[in-house]
């Protein structure tokens, strides 16, 4: 099976890594490594490094380079490691895309065009730019909709007819319309990767045919989202336990929501990862910083969501392998 | 088992019946009739007048207590009737909830509040309007939150709430979006009724937890949306037998495709229900009429889809039994 | 010069009265005398009842026709009385507007078809639903675009179109958008009246040869926006006189913030109101009521811009009026 | 006068210059010279390079270095050059701007932070963006409020705190939306430039009492733009001489129409621009490129407009200049 087809079929969690930083704002190498091997001691299907969880809008080309040569470098090959493009003009995203295929990642993911709008040409637009994109490198290639931050949807159509093309590998699915998704995996589902985005939706995806998921909140539980994936395929499937897996889904919703339905959601996440000793808790210019009291808050709360010994134990194998 | 509890407990699907009209605009009280029976005969759970596909918001007050009055009296208790309320203000939902009272309806759905906005109030305000409306008659009464249509959300905290009252039997939910449809499906199933207003959701839905469905496509393919609701609640569920319930959904997507993505969507239903002998194509001023060509690819679309067949037959029934 | 061609010519500022009630939310036809005597004490071109500020969409189809009985007792063809039509449905717009004809008003303002969102076909939509509402009744007619609460927009080419139409006298517009507002001056001025909505647009749109504006800020200062109006129509401008203009636009626009910037500004609006003698405080269920301190806090407000002196001389002679 | 100063006084109209590009997508250093001089021959009160309708978004870094250098050495202080940051985040706004500074200009424009949405922080945000740029250069800064595209709102409050800082020039406001300029206006007037985006408002706001504007439309017309606010400004104004104008920023409305009401305006600008021997047509992927009759149709309507005999004088003038 080639490198494509794996990325094709793979299956799970991959969670969009966050991008640890120094005070000064440069990227923490070491708090960097210890995340990685965090989400590797829960199981990870993959890694996804400058993802909008990996605050790859706010980095400069510098800072997004050392990112992803320390995660090619950490990973060694143990899962796959996918680098986000952040769409954008063709241009830009192109030249990036060469620098990445030379440090030796696994794939891409790409944004569609945005910031202009297109309005009434997004297949052209979207199509020109991943064929663009496609050539441009030999690496495999993932489409990342995201029209809550990027605005402009990728359409059906387009998808429809990257998925025609060698090395396009899936799609990475974040709008949190089940419509649209539906629609994915009506049309794509058993030829290329489709991805759900969202954790609260993961449940419901899994169960309509999704492939697995790139959860924001896999940063910190990434064994509790993988084991929800795993279960809700495993057949036959009983009443009670699929009531089981919708009270996990319920869990997971709320500690989704702890950490994440505040203005500055990332500087929550760190905070809490620095409480585990895993980086600190330091975002780019100009999130706002997380508050103490926030941080304890969002401690307490997945304590008593029942999560905070596993995180624990995660936490010290991750420090005893990354030193 | 009082009222109130047999609605909360109500599973399966629930069809907005349209509204059939003569060409004059007067309500078709025959063609009424041979709906009724139609949807009758394919074995569903409840029926709802007046909903949005019923085109309530274009009729007159008149028209309306017409067709309450046949509904009524065609449907004969044989399952519950449930009548929609406009929402807008509180005066006149009150007034149209009282004289649909003395019609020996079984339930009110009401939309929330609408036309102004009442931003960062809305719970208060919702609160308000459904205590009044619970309040105003002795029947049982669901929410219907719609904000595609009425623009108002109806907030999770307002629902909860109104779950403690007493004739408070649940909620319609047509947003589409499964992120808040879930959240009501956490806080309140179990104890009022969780209805998913949107056929595309009907399998994720259903493997969710909630009780039932309210769709437009119910109107023509009631027995397709029963059936699946069933299937998805018979366990233990093998994976064949997920994966063809996940093939029936995007059938019955592809169906309301087929017929709702239009501009003018319950013109191009009726069209098929003039087809198959039930009602005239006729819909309320200002929707654009349907035309030959359209109401006839609809049709073949359903045949393709090997809907058609089945489709005769239950109408054949209905004529049989409306005269 | 007939009574469309009056309404077509009609300059000046119109207020979209607001509909006093008593606490039981019965209408307050005392204070509604004094309302309207107070508005046409400052000069008004027009009274337009049962707009959005007048709580029409509150309001059940009885306290309608009494408000509108009411209006015409009082104003007495001093002025001409336009009524608001709430739009929704072609049937009973067409209904509420023949029951409209009776009471003797001078023209009708309808919004456009609203509820369902007719994407694609609204020229069409509008223009039926228009065209209905010429034929039914012989009172002249506006066009009312307000997409922020109708969510329609009424497409220009639309209005074009029913200038062209005998008894359409004009447009409404309270979109804000100034850009669709100057394509109505475009191609509508010199044949209807193009009348502004916003008052924070008065100058601006008198400037561009707007004929005309209905403010709900004129409820409570109808001359300060007459007064600005007119001189915006004075000429030669010297550069000292447009610059005193802008400030008494900053004025106005400071004292509309002061009362409409809150989540329930009509009860801010008659709070005040009731300050001034005028009429009771209560607005229509679901609207949350103003709080005292919310009151005060307007009427100090109003002190401090300068307007407090006048609106107490205009509330004793409207008393004085009205008994 | 220091040249924050100079800025903060700049009157009248500055093209938001395109970039012309060669046919393989580098940059046509000889078109941008053409362009330069063209727009330079019309009288302009500065020039903004690699604003939105420079394509900023879609070039790489390369490009936008390349763009700074000609039009540094094009325009030879003549006017002021203003130079556009994408916002996006700090850090690599703060890398652009120090690359930007050591090529001469005279000042940055930036739009504030975005793709990330900051919701319920936005003042908070945007204030640090705008400090760390105002500390990262010694160049007077313009901040670019462009919801459409950019989609983050720059709060009233965060310009008003900004008009306190010694570098700080004004803003360029491209909403269009009416009510948010005229605030604005209100707080900002007399202190730091106001800068109307929308050509389609000049006039309106300029009688309102914005400085200057910087339009799209400018990038061919900007000689009638520049008479348009001029006369705007000289009283005292009279009925006529208010229609005239009127009439003439009707003309323009039509003009920006032809040209911009498309789903890739600026390849028929650029289309145009072709025609009249300045540049290429071509525009950076992923824009769809223009073609030969949607040209014509476009310079054909210049035509109509009355403004192609001047266009074909000062391209001719430019083409003398600029060889």
């Amino acid at each position: 099976m080639g490198p494509v087809e794996r990325l094709r079929r793979l299956e799970g969690i991959i969670p969009p890594t966050v991008t640890p930083l120094s005070r000064d704002g440069s990227v923490d190498r070491k708090g960097l490594q210890r995340v990685l091997e965090f989400q590797l001691a829960q199981g990870v299907a993959g890694i996804f490094l400058l993802g909008s969880t990996g605050e790859f809008a706010n980095l400069s080309a510098r800072q997004r380079q050392e990112v992803v040569e320390v995660g090619v470098e950490v990973v060694q090959r143990r899962v796959p490691v996918l680098v986000g493009l952040g769409g954008e003009g063709t241009e830009a995203a192109v030249e990036f895309a060469r620098a990445v295929e030379r440090s030796g990642v696994d794939g891409l993911v790409s944004l569609p065009p945005r910031y202009y709008l297109y309005q009434g040409v997004e297949h052209q637009v979207c199509l020109e730019f991943y064929l663009r994109l496609l050539e441009a490198t030999e690496l495999p290639l993932f489409a990342y909709n995201n029209p809550r931050l990027a605005r402009t949807w990728i359409p059906v159509e387009t998808l429809m007819a990257l998925a025609e093309e060698e090395r396009f590998a899936g799609v990475k699915e974040s709008s949190a319309d089940f419509h649209y998704f539906q629609s994915l995996l009506q049309v794509l589902s058993g030829r290329v990767a489709v991805l759900q985005g969202s954790e609260r939706l993961l449940l419901a995806s899994a169960l309509m045919g999704a492939q697995g998921g790139v959860h924001g909140l896999a940063n910190l539980l990434a064994w509790p989202c993988q084991n929800l994936w795993q279960k809700a395929r495993q057949f036959p499937l009983s009443q009670e336990g699929l009531e089981a897996l919708r009270r996990e889904q319920f869990r997971l919703i709320a500690a989704s929501k702890l950490l994440f339905d505040h203005p500055s959601p990332l500087a929550h996440l760190k905070g809490v990862m620095e409480r585990l000793g895993l980086c600190q808790r330091w975002v780019s210019s100009p999130f706002p910083q997380a508050q103490d009291e926030a941080i304890e808050r969002a401690c307490q709360g997945l304590q008593r969501l029942g999560f905070w010994e596993d995180l624990l134990r995660w936490a010290e194998e991750a420090r005893g392998k990354a030193g």
